[in-house]
């Protein structure tokens, strides 16, 4: 067997998602080609990991400080929030350089199979972020069957607030995963965005 | 843009063999949910990486002392060495139970195309091991174009040394790798091994 310490760095690798053994190990071994440098900075930033990296307290995109670079921008528009499942899908919206609205990231999906619930995401501060000024909030989860559940539960929940609520519409395609989607897609979603309430 | 943070250690897994830029967001997200206990094993992994695993000083084999477990081993018989090219073929040919020499690990293999020359292996450590009592040398390279011709220049550079050297034969597919090979193929191999010089 290999030694004990290096088994360990295998362990630690084959938790990565979908890593099995020999991936681990070819990961492994070409670690073991690695400077100092290159692992002091890995040691680094796993530490930053653990210390520095934060959910947006109001958000909930990923941040270093307690709020992100968007909650801190005073030219967003803090009257239009966009809900989307993850911090990879703010990046993707972010490229298209279309929206100046802000974020409210759900880090997660309504999943009846799953047994995730809406107090299992980060949904519940949404409703305390709407207020008289809110003109908008864009539905923008993913076009699968857990996305269309978070959004009509969004829109029901909604239902009696003063506020508009749209959905992102058509350019994405079915079953697919907004942080794939190029540019162009996300473009024509967001100008064919439908009312649902 | 992610927190700069977040890219750093995105960069770092980006670093890993044959991962790209969806493979390493994905790690890096999952590793966001790791408990603080698993981020500890992981920096510890990486720090024993840096100071605890080193190659056995005699037969180049993974080791976390100066000499690797086989080595130490008074069982196994140090008059029959069996070359191979990575650590991660003395565990498949560990896993057969049927060998019990010892090994020499080249950590490399000679490969005209990519300029690695006979000095940039683990290969001149050999010489010095073997002694009027060594009666063997398995060569088991892999049988690939560069393994064969490892193999040719070990019984080239051994030609005039009183030693049996051998070479793994039937058993193992050509243009595979010995760690990828079930442990009866490796044992058909072993049995079949023919005299090259």
């Amino acid at each position: 067997m290999y030694p004990k310490k290096f088994e360990n760095l295998i362990e630690c690798l084959r938790k990565l998602p979908g890593v099995g053994l020999k991936s681990a190990e070819r990961y492994a071994f070409d670690m073991l080609e690695y400077s100092e440098e290159d692992i002091n900075d890995f040691i680094q930033s796993l530490e930053d990991l653990k210390t520095s990296i934060h959910h947006c307290e109001r958000c909930g995109n990923l941040s270093e400080d307690n709020l992100c670079e968007i909650c801190k921008d005073n030219r967003r528009n803090k009257n239009i929030i966009c809900v989307v499942q993850h911090p990879k899908d703010v990046i993707a919206m972010e490229k298209t350089n279309e929206y100046h609205g802000v974020y409210h990231v759900l880090n997660g999906v309504i999943s009846t199979s799953k047994g995730i619930m809406p107090d299992d995401i980060n949904l519940m501060t949404l409703l305390d972020r709407i207020n008289d000024e809110t003109q908008e909030i864009i539905i923008a989860t993913n076009p699968t069957v857990e996305g269309e559940t978070t959004a009509l539960y969004i829109s029901k929940l909604l239902e009696n607030r003063e506020v508009a609520v749209t959905r992102l519409a058509h350019g994405l395609p079915m079953g697919g995963h907004l942080d794939y989607a190029d540019e162009l897609t996300i473009i024509k979603a967001m100008e064919g965005r439908i009312k649902i309430k």
